[in-house]
């Protein structure tokens, strides 16, 4: 019966797109089953359309049949946001990956979906501009996948998220129609904010098929430092004094001590093993202001109690301290197999509580959790680090993770900085907002897919 | 029988609020009946609620009995947003205007709507502080209006405009129901971005009674130079090659000849009056760099062609090179006294062509409109200089009006970069994104005010 369908599902979508657009055979089938996380779902078939008229296309059948549809890049989401519903289509958008636009007098970039995020880096660059989202995936990512879950990375802290790269958008909408939001202007108050609310719906309002992303001009340098600290609570003194200063780096990451012992036996690179956070400290700008800022903050940091401050003097150190903390996560997956990172995210100055829950957290639920991410926008990357095959643990890694929650909540922050709520995190969003504020979000998406087959289950779970 | 009506209407909000915040005499119900266009509309009672609370309960009311209500701060608005509809309940906020925290730490402020703008910018400065968006209007305009229309001003090319400052809200829906949104993080990928939906709204999707906003640390120091032009696109030159050096000037203003002239007519300080265009361009940041970047510009200035480029040396030479661009309002209401202001917003490339297309316009119509704005942003004010009293000027006036949108959405612009759509743009939202963009927006309407009550009519017309 379901098998069935499933052919008749497939027939339907060769006819619209041709064969070799429609993928359906088991090992296809698997390799899409999976994304960022531990999760799984199976879906009935893949299409990996070229065109917004192929999208549209697909998104006529699936309403008109009732099949749910999965958007999906390079699957690198922490959150299941692309993880396939039982008998869904899965959209693959990788196929739609033209940069079709640099444009150096307006500064703005138009792209498909599926550009990978690094290949827009290299392009801003070549026109001497830049792209400043940078979550750790873009080697991977892809622009589609960065904007359904407005992803960030370190660079947020002076430079924002996705959101506040995205000028315009075309979308399809559930029931195949194409709606064009937002525009090529840097400001824009003309009616609702279509394209910030599509940003971050994880695909459960529409599909993105075309992006206007905002270029700036590239920083003229950068200059980086390292401050270790035998106590959290003073390197977070040490960041609250940094910005209150006036300097707001371009990178301001920690890593806790855990973190440090990882990379540590990863790497054998001498990081220190009795300090309870290392602060990694960029900034960058014109180059006359620079050296005066990295002064300034390793003095704020050995007056707030480091215990050593590395200032880099040329591009090698640069990166010798880079190299630590883009080592993390293949040096946490050397301890388990399995790591579920999260990104709770707190009002800056409440960071070091934050930590200390975690800390305690992990204690009671017998886990190593490796605590790193980004402390200047408060957005940490606690690393629950287990093996999924392991019944127990992942029980006991569920309920820590719901105290995190919890606890990140408690401190006045979000259940996610940069990573999206997709499945993991759907049965706490009432936590955040109340009834009432989830109830406006599920009106909208009832309104914009009144079908229900828009990516179901997530953000609001119950799929 | 409207009179028994509005009675009654007055009668139960009294029963509401008590007697002091409902206000019905004519003279009251006149100083509410515009705002900073040249449109009126007579409500049928104005309230001055003191609490979240209270605006719940208006709100309640409202929706039970159909009447309409529109929200409003000090009725700055240049689009029309807070004019009143015939009959309707004016909900003035202003009496909501406490500061409740400046937030060091954390770097945020949580504001009532009615907090003046200018206030809520020195009670950051005082703080060490800054929050950058600036109408003209801050010494007026309050953090509820700038919200509703998604205020600007000239710092908008390096620091955004409001949506970009709004890191959480609470907000009354249409049926009285309080909904609380976005948070106190500066990054939040937690379900759908309402916060932002709700900046941009004029009021017709909720009242915010609250607001959490973010600032940032203060710069150190600024400077500001001014270069003088011979034709406009020397001028629109001279900008691509400062933002192409990699600097983004803190404001880069714009003034074309018809302002300058009004404006030396009014100042008497020696502007030049054979000249197309005035570039005013302030940079800000860390001391170390600011001389260097503003030596920069000055050369790139001159070398497309600026006759006349001065730097500012001490503050008195910057404030008065910012006096001529301060004084255009009231400049330009000594030449005719009905000002209509527009924001046509374009790709900054365009500039030119849409001013150039402007100044055609205002031969064909025998108008005098003065253009100045944020040519960093793409962002022009043209100002068509009237009489209200004038039916056939005015009737030129409106055609010039339409053409000056036509425009602007040829050059692949926006009907509005900074004053939001209210009454007057209504009729062209479809030209902008088409029906498929319009009835989505509509939908999002209807669906958050299915009683029709939130400020009908503006953005979408038809009230």
């Amino acid at each position: 019966m379901k098998k069935g369908k499933n052919e008749k599902i497939v027939n339907n979508l060769r006819r619209l797109l041709g064969h070799g657009k429609v993928l359906s055979s088991p090992e296809d089938l698997f390799c899409y089953s999976y994304d960022g996380t531990f999760l799984y779902g199976a879906p009935a078939v893949v299409v990996r359309p070229a065109t917004t008229r192929e999208v549209a296309a697909v998104l006529k059948l699936a309403s008109a049949e009732g099949i749910p549809v999965v958007p999906r890049g390079a699957g690198t989401g922490l959150s299941g946001g692309a993880v396939p519903v039982e008998g869904s289509i899965v959209l693959d958008l990788t196929a739609m990956d033209r940069i079709l636009e640099i444009d150096t007098a307006d500064m703005l970039a138009v792209v498909e979906p599926g550009v990978v995020t690094a290949r827009l880096h290299r392009a801003a660059e070549s026109a001497g501009l830049f792209y400043p989202p940078d979550p750790s995936s873009s080697n991977v990512s892809t622009i589609g996948g960065n904007i359904a879950e407005c992803a960030g990375g370190p660079r947020g802290l002076k430079y924002g998220v996705t959101r506040d790269y995205v000028l315009g958008l075309e979308v399809v909408l559930a029931g195949g129609e194409v709606v064009v939001c937002g525009g090529r202007t840097v400001k824009n108050a003309s009616g609702y904010d279509l394209t910030g609310l599509f940003v971050g719906s994880e695909g459960t309002l529409g599909v993105v098929t075309r992006a206007v992303l905002r270029l700036i001009p590239r920083p003229e340098t950068r200059q980086t430092l390292r401050a270790d600290f035998k106590a959290i609570e003073q390197a977070a003194e040490a960041i609250t004094a940094v910005l209150g200063a006036g300097v707001v780096p371009s990178a301001l990451e920690i890593m806790d001590d855990v973190t440090i012992r990882c990379v540590e036996n990863y790497l054998r690179i001498g990081l220190p093993l009795d300090v309870e956070a290392i602060l990694l400290i960029e900034v960058d700008g014109p180059a006359a202001a620079l050296s005066e800022q990295a002064r300034l903050i390793a003095a704020l940091c050995e007056e707030h109690g480091a215990v050593r401050v590395r200032v880099a003097q040329t591009k090698e150190e640069e990166a010798e301290l880079w190299r630590a903390r883009k080592a993390v996560s293949p040096a946490v997956v050397q301890v388990k197999p399995t790591k579920i990172s999260e990104d709770a995210t707190v009002p800056r100055s409440r960071v070091p509580a934050l930590i200390r829950a975690i800390k305690e957290i992990a204690r009671k639920y017998r886990l190593t959790i490796a605590i790193f991410g980004h402390a200047g926008d408060g957005n940490l990357h606690p690393n629950l680090l287990v093996d999924k095959s392991d019944p127990d643990e992942m029980a006991r890694a569920e309920a820590a993770i719901e105290e995190i929650f919890k606890a990140a909540l408690a401190l006045g922050g979000t259940l996610s900085g940069e990573h999206g709520i997709g499945l993991l995190k759907a049965p706490f969003l009432e936590l955040e907002y109340g009834g009432p504020g989830v109830a406006t979000m599920r009106k909208i998406k009832e309104t914009l897919d009144p079908y229900g087959i828009l990516n179901p289950g997530k953000i609001f779970g119950g799929s």
